[in-house]
């Protein structure tokens, strides 16, 4: 896959091609990896959620102290929007705070004035992920504050990089003999046509398609356990899949190469969530 | 204590005034937090440990694959000495080099020329460090590769934060009631004559400061055991102290409100080991 640069990029304030957009060495988040950031999608017109991953944003914010105010953010999304005319196209919009700009020591400096960076791509989701994902698993050494999406992202990248090394479209992650999520998607397991997957807490981060899903999970009386699955249950499951706001809903065929089914039989609660998630992206 | 920006800074190749060094929005290290760094200080002339830094530099790209060699550091250091007026003269080093810039994906990218950045700051460590450092302890909730030099320090600088807002100096970690490190330092007790401290395991960062430190107990027939300090033993120990590369060797005078020494009178092995530390520092 062929990943491009944006257009335009949004950067404090002005509009930038992106081989001018360039932050300060001494930007905290370059130092220190001393940031947040959400990434959500415009589906016929609109972002899909968006009050939920802006609180989130505010959540993460207000999680290490970042004195910003996720609503803030909103001008610069219709002028970058605008500039880089996607405004209503389908697309994904990246969106970075940072610390900001201070001579480097580790401690929170003061007056310090946040960094705000975005992107759009132009982006047009299928309607349903018509992935059947190999996935493998690693144990899950990252920190214990997975709750916060901040930029401090090494763990998950060397993550995702294990699943590239092994030709798989995830990682998913383990701890203490407990399924967490993926890489940077979350992990569900059907069993018996109950729904399980992890609950959430300091160990997965609370995907915005993890909540649609149980949302949905909800109106189509599915019935949902939010309890880890043990590493040692994972493969007497019936089906597994991964959500996330690029991946949607993506069913996993195999895990460790032990298959939960065969070409494209994918499992019936999956395919229904799958069906359901399409009914909602076109309703909102 | 007034931070200041240093007048020169190295950027891939470039010396560059601090308010024109600026990298691009899409470099690994602003994404991701994808780097790694080392600080090391020149002291009489040559940087103290400078091999040891060098190797430790390596053996952190090597464990997130970043395809570079720290000996290709070396030339780049000259010029910034020469750049900054600092060449001979005592002066803190930071070394950071990042995964390089490509389009936003967290895998590895392909046929990226890692970031080098790096500056000088005039810096003149005292003889020995006079603090008596009043600290906190807070769980170690950082990721299970601490060994690994990064720059994804969010928890680290979290954690710093933290002894900020208690007015201490550090805060020392506990993770499964074990005492690892401080958040940017290695921590050491005495009890009866014996120090103890962490195993440079996944747990903590294997320090320059730590290595020497265990060298000087060698020559001074100081016996060492590398085991972990439970923090229900905290209390009951004789002395302790922080190493570091900035910070040398730092008594602690108080843990959570906890004393081990009254007004000015460190432990006599905390201060053998600055004294031998202060003539390494002029044999090197």
């Amino acid at each position: 896959m062929v990943q491009e640069y944006p257009k335009k990029i949004y950067l404090n304030g002005e509009i930038l091609a992106p081989e001018e957009a360039k932050v300060s060495v001494f930007d905290r988040g370059f130092l220190f990896g001393d940031g947040v950031y959400e990434v959500m999608v415009q589906i016929n017109g609109s972002f899909f959620y968006r009050a939920a991953h802006m609180a989130r944003l505010q959540r993460s914010m207000d999680a290490i102290g970042i004195a910003y105010r996720s609503d803030d953010v909103n001008e610069g999304v219709e002028q970058l929007l605008e500039a880089a005319e996607l405004q209503e196209k389908d697309c994904l919009l990246y969106i970075q705070v940072t610390r900001g700009v201070a001579p480097r020591q580790h401690a929170y400096p003061k007056d310090v004035t946040p960094t705000l960076m975005m992107y759009a791509l132009p982006k047009v989701l299928p309607d349903v992920n018509t992935v059947h994902a190999h996935v493998v698993t690693a144990p899950d050494f990252r920190w214990d504050r997975c709750d916060i999406k901040m930029t401090s992202l090494l763990g998950n990248v060397m993550l995702n990089e294990h699943a590239m090394q092994h030709h798989c479209y995830e990682t998913v992650l383990v701890r203490d003999g407990l399924i967490t999520e993926a890489s940077h998607c979350n992990v569900f397991f059907v069993k018996d046509g109950v729904v399980h997957t992890h609950p959430a807490n300091e160990y997965i981060l609370d995907g915005i398609t993890r909540q649609v899903v149980l949302e949905l999970c909800g109106e189509l009386n599915i019935e949902v356990r939010q309890e880890a699955v043990a590493f040692s249950d994972m493969n007497g499951m019936d089906e597994a899949f991964l959500a996330g706001t690029s991946t949607q809903i993506a069913a996993i065929r195999q895990i460790n190469g032990h298959s939960y089914y065969d070409r494209e039989e994918i499992g019936p609660v999956t395919h229904r969530l799958q069906q359901a998630f399409l009914q909602r992206k076109r309703k909102k």
